[in-house]
């Protein structure tokens, strides 16, 4: 099985970018890896990501809306996900489960352990090999979205501040009971500095799966 | 709270026309109804709908499937549903939590539990006061569809007779275990002859209700 990397943080803390970054590190090392990002990453869950980010969707309920993101994530895993771990593809993936626990449990009000259980079920019991927490407070998330994106924001990033907070203080609850799958990062710290640190750790595990 | 009634049974069964016979008679009696469909249903629902019945999406697993019809059921229960029987108006919905058990569970090798708790789940337990199930023969059924259907057929009637064979047995076997909430009928006796035998069955619910 090939190394299983994900990317969390509140919207605007820079996982996108550091995708990105670390993906070249990969490449100069000539390491074989996939990048891809929930929710999506296949034809159906983009359909799927599609219903739930559409602004015009506000009438969603929080139950629907984490037993879409588990569909689009039973697809992804099955399609892509697991069948590049198979060939020692490494796979870094922009959110994953630990988002649904945020964004639809604490976020929305539903229970933990319900939304931990879908996604078991629905992943059939694929954990990352190891999680990078790029943490911001929740308002210098919104206003980086705010700033950089043209197009307004998502149904998602809509959501008042009070609720990004609480987003923000679930994943670093997720960190504490989860400190050796989680390595947490100050996202207010320079793109590079944050790109070196997470690599720094990367590298261990590549090290170490040889 | 109002009644709530399913009808349910393999493709081709004849459930659409009965709803619309059905809906008629209440009409005719003064009755307040809703008439309604899974998947679908709501704005989010059919989107979820088009997703599923889209021929095009032949890669989608038994689990995304599942998790996409209880997706679309959730919406559906709390924005129809169940503000309708709050509201004393009998609910006629064509299929519901039987469907998926019928043709996700068994259909698609999904664990029977697996597929009820993931429904029981996103509806809050709400189970239809009595289901009409109709029973035909799955290639009567499947012959049904080829004929009447001219846009040719969506991508779950397209999976084999086999395949629909085991909805239909689940269906009977369902019935079987609540003999209180279904109600089964011969779906090869004329359309007037099911009407009338439905009725009969809504009418003593309609009374017993006052």
């Amino acid at each position: 099985m090939g190394l299983f990397f994900t990317l969390e943080g509140p919207d605007g803390s820079g996982k996108s970018t550091q995708i990105k970054r670390l993906a070249q590190r990969l490449e100069e090392n000539g390491i074989r890896y996939r990048t891809t990002r929930e929710p999506g990453g296949t034809k159906i869950s983009d359909g799927i990501r599609a219903l739930l980010l559409d602004p015009e969707n506000g009438e969603m309920t929080a139950k629907t809306e984490a037993l879409l993101y588990a569909a689009s994530r039973a697809q992804h895993v099955a399609e892509v996900i697991r069948p590049a771990l198979s060939e020692e593809i490494v796979v870094l993936c922009d959110r994953y489960i630990d988002a649904s626990l945020a964004y639809q449990a604490t976020g929305l009000g539903l229970s933990l352990d319900y939304v931990r259980e879908l996604n078991e079920r629905a992943t059939e019991g694929l954990w990352p090999t190891r999680t990078y927490l790029i943490d911001v407070p929740a308002e210098v998330g919104i206003e980086r979205v705010s700033k950089s994106r043209g197009t307004g924001l998502d149904r998602i990033e809509q959501r008042d501040l009070l609720y990004h907070g609480r987003v923000r203080d679930q994943f670093l609850q997720l960190a504490a009971v989860e400190p050796h799958r989680f390595c947490v990062l100050d996202g207010t710290r320079s793109v590079e500095e944050v790109t070196d640190l997470i690599w720094e750790d990367v590298r261990q595990f590549l090290h170490a799966d040889k």
